[in-house]
């Protein structure tokens, strides 16, 4: 069933400038008079209206949840309350990180629409780095944004009440969650209708992962901990498609799969799409070696996003210990400090394993589930692109049902290249 | 500051009876006119009311909540709001278990208050327990009791959406829940005016707690599942004095604790109690060797619980694999229901491992924290007491510290009887 709300209707651009001529925050930035503006419908996303509006003194982003999904129309229902949990995400991921997003300008809980700031000239970083852009700006910006969200919404920082009251208050984003436990943790481990993949290239991969039980006990027991394992507030769907920038800034939007989730699913949704694209770059590049140097900065960017990251959620826990867990008045003295770090890193070691293996579920999902990646998708010879995914899927097979064997992200580049290296062809 | 609500009043035997003469249900139950009713005040809890009430055709049980900590006053206010999810953990258990829990005859939320049952002539299983009285059912009973509350509230049975709604109905109890985090996973490991031991005899465990940077960094881990692994709902507080029984019939009763947690401390906690009691009966026996029969009984009906819980547990999986967790769809045929198989296996034993270290925690706590056993409490000469407390704190150590070394609980039960055999003296 559709929902239906009152006073909720999908805006167009003839009534968008209307009811954006209502805002005086919104007329002060766009300036001159409604007429003078622009409205363009630009969602190319799966779920979402997205509008682009222009006046003569400057332009607005405004973001409208349909009761459906986008991509497949109104067989597939979905509620309005998703711009909801993207607004409430929105602001404390503002709290916590500031200009690492865009500005809100408005929110309207009725008509489930949000007006940002128009981001110019930044595009999506999937499309840059398809375009082999380095962004040397990214590793220092995305670091940070996933430490201090995933910190300060955890247990290591919060006391239990406030934790739990973030709990409750995204509890019921449950049919975003679905998404992501049906189209990642299931279906493609499965005969599903909506899976897809390079056929006939990859049948035999499909079919050997619809029989591989070791993997479905992998990817079950990280689908359980998804469901079960409320350690902070995650993005939830932190891939290089949800990231806006230029070679100098940096934004994360679209947190609408926002919930309280375990943190290597946003860590390892960046691991994944780095992966992904470092595999793609053969179906990209003109002559055989045109990207090394490109795929030499993909890898070593995520090796700096790791160990940076690693770096500033240390940080952040030594400087605000301000949390139930892990209490300082436990550790008091020198050898209380000594052990205590101890146990920080072996947190932090425990935290890298999770997202090895959130890493390869997001994966395998971009080339055996529904929602491909660019990336892969434009690579037009399809012998070709089935190369880079039979070797993306086989990197991810084994960080899965092995993610102990890559204790640090230095193995995962080193396994990426040794496995592009062996596998000649698919 | 106290809580206050309108309509609110702690009731004294006066009110009570014209009160509970305004409910159809109740009258029934008790008979004849309110004037023939005796009314007496019982709580020997630490923090409500109770009151049984008596007529000349039968009895109930009256639990009132206070807004503060009885056993305290004032000083520690404690929410109303326990009676509402102690309700609603009642529902939910007796919705799973049926008869093994008080019938509720009535539910007041304005005045916290709840009447049920009256269990005649249940007596406190610790006291009988301390008494050495056996109870032939009680394995059969905490087994079922606990295999049936914790699977059908969690994931493997319920849809995501499900699940989450019983914890956002849960997330507000978070003043019980920070009496346990405080009590049990912080105070004893720390200097805390709550704290107390047997003193003298004991204060160079207390110091040694204080100092052992192992067993802090382990019951911090612990504290951390119990704040962020949303497994199930709990009972929370599934201790032998919150069971009321006879050799026939079992009844758990006082859920106010209840919230959604990890399922290896609703078990803990029962193994915890019949350890502390194995472990006490020296200091109960009025010459040596009188109890060894009942010790016996205290550790094979330990095993007899963990044995048929896990057989119950998987037993309600395989025949209901409802939940989002390990899709039913992703283990089809005979490989992969074996494998599958394997897998619950697997996790009873991560769950077993749990429980060891959770069991440590709460034997440790009614030893060195605020809230002691009186299976300990009641043993007169200080010595013979301590003794008995050191051997228990030197198993708990162990447990917690190295619970993989207890892959099974016969091998808790060796230990139990080894420590005791090795410790002579504190």
């Amino acid at each position: 069933m559709i929902e239906t709300r009152d006073g909720y209707a999908p805006q167009k651009p003839e009534t968008l400038a209307a009811y954006l001529s209502g805002i005086e925050a919104v007329r002060r930035i766009l300036g001159g008079a409604p007429e003078q503006w622009s409205v363009v419908e630009v969602g190319d996303g799966n779920l979402n209206l997205v509008f682009i509006v222009k006046g003569p003194g400057g332009g607005v982003a405004v973001k409208q949840a349909l009761p459906y999904v986008r991509l497949v129309g109104e067989a597939w229902p979905l509620p309005l309350s998703r711009a909801h949990y993207e607004h409430m995400a929105l602001t404390e991921q503002a709290r916590l990180t500031g200009a690492l997003l865009p500005k809100i300008h408005h929110y309207d809980e009725t008509l489930a629409l949000i007006v940002m700031e128009l981001l110019e000239p930044h595009i999506i970083m999937r499309r840059g780095m398809i375009a082999g852009v380095e962004y040397p700006n990214f590793a220092e910006d995305i670091s940070t944004f996933m430490a201090r969200t995933l910190y300060f919404t955890s247990d290591l920082a919060l006391t239990a009440d406030r934790k739990k009251a973030l709990i409750a208050a995204f509890a019921g984003n449950t049919a975003l969650c679905k998404i992501t436990e049906d189209l990642i943790f299931t279906d493609p481990y499965r005969v599903a209708e909506l899976n897809r993949w390079t056929s006939p290239q990859l049948d035999p991969y499909a079919a050997r992962w619809r029989e591989d039980g070791d993997l479905k006990v992998a990817v079950s027991r990280l689908k359980l901990k998804f469901l079960s394992s409320a350690e902070a507030m995650l993005h939830g769907d932190l891939h290089t498609g949800s990231i806006m920038l230029t070679p100098e800034d940096t934004r994360v939007i679209d947190p609408e799969f926002a919930f309280m989730g375990p943190m290597g699913f946003d860590v390892g949704a960046i691991v994944a799409n780095f992966l992904i694209n470092f595999f793609a770059q053969d179906g990209h590049e003109k002559a055989p070696g045109e990207r090394d140097s490109y795929r030499d900065w993909v890898l070593d960017t995520l090796e700096r996003i790791i160990t940076e990251f690693r770096e500033k959620f240390l940080h952040v826990w030594r400087e605000n210990p301000t949390g139930d867990a892990y209490p300082i008045s436990l550790f008091q003295g020198a050898d209380g400090a000594a052990r205590l770090e101890i146990e920080r890193q072996a947190y932090m070691d425990r935290l890298w394993t999770d997202t090895v293996g959130f890493a390869a579920a997001k994966m395998v999902r971009r080339i055996l589930g529904l929602a491909h990646n660019i990336d892969l998708e434009w690579i037009e010879d399809r012998d070709r692109r089935a190369t880079c995914e039979a070797r993306a899927l086989t990197l991810a097979r084994d960080m899965m049902v092995n993610a102990p064997r890559y204790p640090a992200v230095a193995d995962v580049t080193a396994a990426a290249r040794q496995v592009r290296r062996d596998m000649a062809h698919f």
